[in-house]
């Protein structure tokens, strides 16, 4: 059995961000020399997500509206987290969107299906934070 | 290591349903001769889920009525993703649900709680969509 | 390749609570001699999850209330589920939050992120239900 690890880092300039991720996972694989197997990629905070959906804009945008209706960041006040923090919105919002996605490998490739693309959701950006890449099989 | 792969295909008459595919993974477990694993079970559409749950018509119907609540269908008009397409509402809904389940195999058999079944969600259906299932181990 | 299975047991004293399990996890890992692979953790039951966030009982409660809001536990009558049961709103608290969580193994220890805790949580408690633990790796 082989094993890979990889950290890829963000910093985003907002608050709120969604960052396509696919190119760096399909060169994580290729680098670990996997043909059959798993790969794991999961936010390493708990304020960010791991997701796969559609690269369309305006579907992130229905994505944003859609976060902020069911997990209003402000007013900061209606949360109990929100002592010293002001982000517990994001806390839930990352819940919504999930930690991690797992997608098998097949003959050395990404086995996605036609419009599936990687995106690291942030939800407090503005500071730098990590994705993990571990992959395993042979 | 032993890998396997194969793809299960849906076209369902409605807009949205719930398929039951338990008895299709346990058929592809014992196709795999893997006795110890994992098995990745994943939408390969970005309008569709895979999700474990119970297998009751009344929780069923709850689902249907939830994600409307959550994620409205219509009117169309109000999501950005909705230009040449009317089905962002599907997007939103199979966030909720989940894009895939990862089960483990014990002894040669998928490894599940008493109640757990294995459901293809269906959220943009009327098309012939695919599931992916991958399996690793030995 | 290496696999380990463990349950853990649950049997809480409220209908719903958040049970961190991170310690339990990494005695598995240790238990496994597994030093590079995958841990995946779930949830046997289907009003019950398993999934990472932050120790933290502020954000705990805004937890509670935004799944009471998102998922109301009554009327129990609103749920076509609630015949015989009154469960209903634990099946969909536990879609929101997730069955499951994979996490890496890396050097023999779990990989996670600074502030990444696991945590149990149940919407149907004061029974006893189980989670499973499953590892593969090397």
């Amino acid at each position: 059995m082989k094993s890979y690890r990889h950290e890829l880092w963000f910093e985003t300039p907002t608050r709120r961000a969604f960052v396509r991720i696919t190119d760096e996972i399909v060169q994580c694989v290729r680098s670990s020399g996997v043909r059959e197997g798993l790969v794991l990629v999961n936010a390493m905070h708990i304020t960010a997500s791991v997701f796969i959906n559609d690269d369309e804009g305006g579907l992130h945008a229905d994505f944003e509206r859609w976060l902020e209706k069911l997990a209003p960041e402000k007013p900061h006040s209606q949360y109990a987290h929100n002592g010293a923090e002001d982000n517990a919105d994001a806390h839930l919002k990352r819940t919504v969107m999930g930690r991690e996605v797992v997608v098998a490998i097949t003959d050395g490739r990404l086995d996605l299906g036609p419009w599936e693309q990687i995106f690291y959701g942030e939800f407090d950006g503005l500071r730098r934070k990590r994705v993990l890449v571990k992959i395993i099989g042979e």
